[in-house]
């Protein structure tokens, strides 16, 4: 068993080829509707091997920017802002939405964990923390600092110091999605910015008030949310 | 933001406490619907803090070996098997129940998405590794590192290399834990083994026949049928 | 086994006696800290048995009302908005919110299902309900009707007819709780309005892009915030 | 809106195709691998539309009989016990799975509520069924009524008369389902009967420790296998 937990080289050059793909469906080259290259294009154009296409193509589908249609091919379905290239490397735009997919079951049961078992000073430490995140991001400052201490707050008071450790190993990917996340929701709406600070507080009330159920759904909401933020650009909130 | 991803000096002191009124209760000096001694008194007879005392009943009663009624204090509520600490030191126990709380969602996620996307290769490695834990088992072997094996080869099949680094990270934990539940199976009956051995399968079928809410269910389901396992001496199943 | 699926005697006067404590909390007469009277004492008041008083206790507690200290009784939480028993009979209140207790599983695994098999024509039918329900809150309507249409169109969607006869079993009860948390919108800002309207798009968006869990959540946070809307008047959302 | 909720003719058309695939299927006639007849062949040979084809193969693969492979058509994946079509009509299995379906997030639910709620008295009518239920298969006997009346004590345990009219909207084909299943497991081995006894001892254990999670995940496990057992022909488990 390989105890070396790196990505895979097949991993990286898919990551690469889908950043590829993104940047076309981005900027419009491919525009939804439109047919996406047959995998032996896709393997002459970029001179990558059909088990890396596949993945990427994979990628594409559960990420939501393309959809297959049983021998037909596929399809871009949905395109993502212009701002999602702009703050990050497409080649690591995969790897930030695999980390969202990782924390929605781990923070949603932290979420949960906490709302049972936060001591009052662990739920002043999480409400210091929201609003640290809420006051720079009035200031129009990129709050990935405030917004991870605010996760791991909430790690912090499942008493588990295994969901801490957890966050340890995500912390730079989390804070790069977050960075990501914040650098799209500044240069959209002010409504927009109030929805990212509402669904914190959201999270923030359900832990206070001891109620686990909606704990860990706000949690789980917030999370997915920020993931269609990045990737839906048809709608600014 | 505390970073340094430790157990803290009071997370110890009530790992130690726990332990101390575990053996208690495994030894039947405690013994089921017996009260415990109040907060005054193990305060005097342990010396140390109130915060202690009450982290660690609140770990008994979220453990279920405690329950508590209102003004009348803390009650015994189940026995452990005498084996649980046979394998393991009491102080150790809480740790290993917080390891099993940490994986049951993240696992259960993970399970889902190998039955999604797993490819045939990695279905076979899983396979494998099933086969290695089953022939280490039926020759009387503790087979922790074959039952981590297979673990692993489920996060390896969710396409997600932050699921193969958590379970890096809970790697030492995992063994552990999983030594002190296959000690306790080896201890007890054929019909438990071959349980064990049947909940390893059913999460493997489930990822093989591609069918992602069987696959959740089925892995956390094992992992709480493994966390009753250590602590429920009634039955052995 | 009683077939009889009635409400309980019991339940019925543990539910008035909730509707009364709940309408001393309502006005204040019942402020938030404020120790609730001791079951003595509401015995004697309301001569009501005691299984009678620990039920509407327990579901005060449960829905957040109150909560409870080991040996020092129960005290107020929180304080719901005036205008839930405007529109509602307090002791309808408790039935009320455990239809959205039944709901909230229910209708996100239902909301999961249409994700994955909704046909273009049943997405067609959630838009327009969703439609017909947004042009029903902008005239100032209390459009019970288009939002228990909203949630039966997706649980035709569902392919699964089970979703929709227990849909149907819960309708009444549906529509009554519609009717006091759209009453509730409707007195509140036009944020709160347009938080209504954006919960519901959201569940839509997710159905029609076929993204199974956004689906599940978007539907179950949409059931949990009505709820809370219902229940917590310090924040209007 | 359609408030009619009974099945449409396209779903009973389709559930009618369903049937007939599925005999082939069981009886060998369509073996594991076999590709299925073409839709165009499909439509020849039953004399139905596209949509009915289409729903009845959505209908197998949700089911896990069939799989399809882009381009190239459906083909069998797995094959059910012969003993399915024996016990009952193969038209209705598909509603019967629908039902299985239905019930697995309600009834998960349903069991952690239970587990929460229940009051000793509850609990003692719930194992008392569970009793019932393992006399009656002991002595050969098929119970379908102990059963249903286990699920039901539990629903009455939630203290939520919702979950008390849903399981009575879904009595007759959850007995349905239930009489098929036990016939399956009454023609099986002594250790499959067992083990359908041990899922039901595993909900009533976790309910009356009052474990949350793990009454949600015995109940929603034993649901599922119910559906294994049913649809799994290759091991007598």
């Amino acid at each position: 068993m390989d105890l070396d937990f790196q990505i895979s080289k097949r991993e990286k050059l898919s990551d690469q080829l889908y950043g590829q793909l993104l940047e076309k469906i981005v900027s419009g080259e491919l525009k939804e509707g439109y047919k996406l290259p047959s995998e032996n294009e896709i393997s002459r154009a970029f001179n990558v091997s059909r088990p890396v296409i596949r993945e990427a193509l994979l990628r594409l589908q559960a990420d939501g920017l393309v959809y297959s249609r049983q021998g037909a091919g596929s399809f871009v379905k949905a395109r993502p802002p212009e701002s999602l290239i702009k703050f990050t490397s497409p080649s690591d735009i995969s790897g930030l939405l695999r980390c969202f997919e990782a924390r929605l079951p781990l923070e949603g049961a932290a979420a949960a964990l906490a709302a049972q078992r936060a001591t009052e000073e662990e739920v002043e430490t999480i409400r210091k923390t929201l609003v640290a995140m809420e006051e720079a991001m009035e200031k129009g400052e990129i709050a990935d600092k405030a917004d991870f201490d605010f996760h791991m707050a909430i790690a912090n008071a499942t008493g588990n110091e295994f969901y801490v450790s957890i966050l340890g190993t995500l912390h730079t990917a989390m804070r790069s999605g977050m960075r990501v996340a914040l650098n799209i929701t500044k240069a959209g709406s002010k409504q927009r910015m109030r929805k990212v600070q509402e669904e914190h507080r959201t999270i923030y009330d359900a832990i206070s008030l001891g109620d686990v159920t909606a704990a860990d759904l706000a949690m789980r909401y917030h999370i997915q949310s920020a993931r269609t933020r990045l990737m839906n650009h048809q709608r600014d909130i």
